[in-house]
């Protein structure tokens, strides 16, 4: 398809010049309505070597307000990065609400010079457009006006360009051995961008092709591309507000609660009364985490990451058990990560942003001390997002872990479990007993009273989340020993399964 | 995570009539509602063999009004449908609007049944896996209610129904040698299973799971879930209505026309002066149309069907290259279908569905004279669906394109291109010439006048679905002769390139 596009689209001086200056004061005047507007908006050019993207992105950001906007020369991973999946630091990249990123290159690469310098194979080509669509849909959902540029020049026109740089010695250094090898691939790169360009348009992200070979003509379209999409965007949100404003003065019904007794349970068949006798508990403490930490060692050998996600009741003895896991390990080797309320930086960004930028790196382990669930537990109960939003997430929750699956990483999840009755004893000893005080909240005691709320809420989540690839294992907590034993005999076989 | 349901929820007796009576009566009553709103709603159940499915979906319809729902029983596929793509006759079911659709098992078979069985290996099942998730969204996003059930049983309680069954030599019968096979293969169904739910739950396609040990408790259930989705959905239609009105109450900015000049083009490049000399035609056409032929015969055998798709201008020349194209084939193997406006049942579904319905067998050649294209040519240039749609219409097209090339489906689609000018002497002429003036109308005339507005549909249509397995063929056919041979030559190579 890409063969036929007409290259020769040209605009002549004086039209350009005319036309230019509107679109620039334009653009100046969107950016800083979409600013007032908290709109987040990721622009993204890729195309072929010496096709002009450096000098037209610098054109795009020359009428803008540089406190808005950051622009990213994506690069070959770094060494930190290769640890990471390859999303990963794009979505540390993403925009805040009101900011604008400009991606000289992109997560795109993955599908262009690795999938043709490093013949990634079919499978995980699959896996990557798939990785790459969720992503962007996630984004979109949440609000990121994503605006996808190809910039395309013919293989004559780039050999042109290049011998053009060569001559003049002060431009030749630009033109690299890569760029060579690359031009006599070019067909096969052709491949990759159609395939590109097929798998990956979307109305929520779509692609734009710019044809290239007049910089004039590029550079207006860019510029048009670009207003127009955010144009979209504002007006998008713009009537989104209009609706909710138009819902909420809707009669909203009051849905009746569903009646409890026909949820499905897998937590009322917990068997809480699981114990372990304090003289075996200490003996198979001993062993497993001397296992552990011979484990911990290889799987930094063999890069493997390792996610472990603890959530329970409150006073479920999340922190004792974490303890005991982590006790006997090297602590260059892994890391515990408490999770609170989103902070305004995290507010920000996608609900997701702030678990991707602590995720472990490939060798190393990750203990969430509560997780990326809480969207679809305290959120969702306390209504802290709304329900499209928590919906939204039980897929978007699995992509992200299948993301990490798909990188190799092993994933555990627990749900400390402990019966309400357990609680009650657990939060008044707490109250009695002075240097336990200050853990027992208000809080605490209005949580306990939304007990079926939660209850329900957890079930949904452990039936949406368990997937073969990163299940939930419900430990039973009303006895310590038992439970501390069970997690770190899960983490132990789950890494073995990997290894 | 299955084995963790908790499978002894049951309801007395006298609670079971006191709580029955009044969803039944919700439930008709929402029926009625959905019709008036025309909400379509498709119900799905799956589950055990021996899990109650018929009795609880009789349960289920029996205060429903008889005219407004069907059940359909899924079976393996007869002939005809063996030889469609496997969502071809689920397609074929789906609902119109303001009526219920209840499957009794389902597209999952392609998951369950035939993965087990049929042992599809791993590449199959994740397209099974990508065509179910986008055929639920699109029947999703048309504003379809989907309701999934998994009716759950332990083994022990399907082998106990079992030998209750086979005791009774009125309902031994009932208990088929496929029923304990599977029974015997109760824990590779129960990893299919759960595959399913991860792979298959989403937010607009939730599962919901039914303990069905006790009837009673499972009747309960299945009625509440039924009556909360349907809820539900006459909700979100509700609001949806809202809003529209409270969005075209809001001032409409009319958008400019993004400038023509921008746009990529392919269109523009087309050199329509290619031509044939007459004597050279008849050669080239007595040898392709033989050839063709010959391979017809192949494709029966190989059982591989063919999808070719004309679309062009008005007075492009598609009747006469088409009876070109089929002048020396078996009638048996191919089909012309004209595709006009949608009729009324038509226009009660998703708009892909009567391409569904028209789709060529395994074996067979199947012509459109015009296509599933009109949505983003004609519809949308018209203004005859929403924005929203047609830019949906470019994935929704492409999974329906990719759901036949994955059955192993041919795909040819012609545009075929004609200058202004070449279009205005046609025009002139068919007013002119006696026996061609039934084919000139004064809306011929009008869709002149929109010839850009169509000219940028047409390029981005190109752009937006043009993918590897399904390419489009831009013909040159200001000269005819050239234009047929070149469809035929399209053809042959195309259907050559999967013998």
């Amino acid at each position: 398809m890409l063969e036929n596009i007409d290259l020769t689209r040209c605009v002549a001086k004086d039209e350009y010049k005319k036309r230019k200056q509107s679109l620039e004061l334009k653009l100046a005047e969107l950016q800083r309505k979409a600013k007032d507007l908290k709109i987040p908006i990721m622009i993204v050019f890729e195309g072929w070597d010496a096709a002009g993207k450096g000098t037209l992105i610098n054109n795009l950001i020359l009428p803008m307000d540089p406190r808005g906007f950051n622009v990213f020369s994506t690069l070959p991973p770094n060494e930190e990065e290769a640890h990471r999946p390859f999303l990963w630091r794009f979505w540390k990249r993403t925009p805040a609400n009101g900011r604008i990123a400009i991606f000289d290159r992109s997560w795109y690469r993955r599908v262009l010079v690795d999938r043709v310098e490093e013949n990634i194979d079919n499978k995980e080509l699959a896996q990557a457009f798939e990785d790459i669509t969720s992503f962007e849909r996630q984004l979109a959902d949440d609000g990121n006006v994503i605006i996808k540029m190809f910039l395309h020049i013919s293989k004559k026109e780039q050999k042109e360009r290049f011998k053009k740089l060569t001559k003049n010695p002060a431009t030749a250094w630009r033109v690299s051995e890569g760029d060579l090898k690359r031009h006599k691939q070019y067909k096969q790169y052709m491949r990759a961008i159609e395939d590109m360009l097929a798998e990956t348009d979307s109305e929520y992200a779509p692609w734009t092709l710019i044809e290239a070979h007049d910089r004039r003509f590029a550079d207006l379209k860019i510029f048009d591309t670009v207003i127009t999409a955010i144009e979209d965007g504002i007006e998008k949100k713009e009537k989104r507000s209009g609706i909710k404003e138009a819902v909420s003065k809707m009669a909203k019904k009051v849905k009746a609660e569903q009646p409890d007794t026909l949820n499905s349970t897998v937590l009322d068949r917990i068997d809480t009364s699981k114990s372990l006798e304090r003289d075996e508990y200490k003996k198979q403490l001993d062993e497993k985490q001397d296992e552990l930490r011979e484990l911990e060692h290889k799987i930094y050998l063999h890069r493997i990451p390792v996610m472990i996600a603890y959530e329970g009741w409150d006073a479920a003895g999340k922190g004792g058990n974490m303890r005991r896991l982590t006790q006997n390990l090297d602590p260059r080797g892994y890391e515990v990560v408490p999770i609170a309320a989103p902070n305004d930086i995290e507010k920000a960004h996608h609900y997701l942003w702030r678990f991707w930028n602590q995720m472990p790196k490939a060798g190393h382990i990750t203990i969430y001390d509560r997780t990326w669930y809480g969207r679809v537990l305290v959120e969702r109960v306390e209504g802290f997002c709304s329900e499209d939003e928590w919906r939204r997430a039980f897929r978007e929750i699995n992509e992200m872990e299948q993301h990490m699956t798909n990188f190799g990483a092993v994933i555990v999840k627990f749900w400390l479990h402990i019966s309400k009755d357990e609680q009650l004893r657990r939060f008044k000893e707490r109250q009695k007993t002075p240097h336990k005080q200050w853990k027992i909240t208000d809080e605490d005691w209005r949580n306990r009273e939304k007990w079926d709320k939660y209850k329900a809420a957890i079930e949904e989540m452990i039936f949406r989340t368990s997937t073969r690839n990163a299940p939930w294992t419900i430990v039973e907590s009303n006895d310590k020993l038992h439970a501390r034993i069970k997690c770190l005999d899960t983490v132990i076989k789950a890494i073995k399964s990997k290894l």
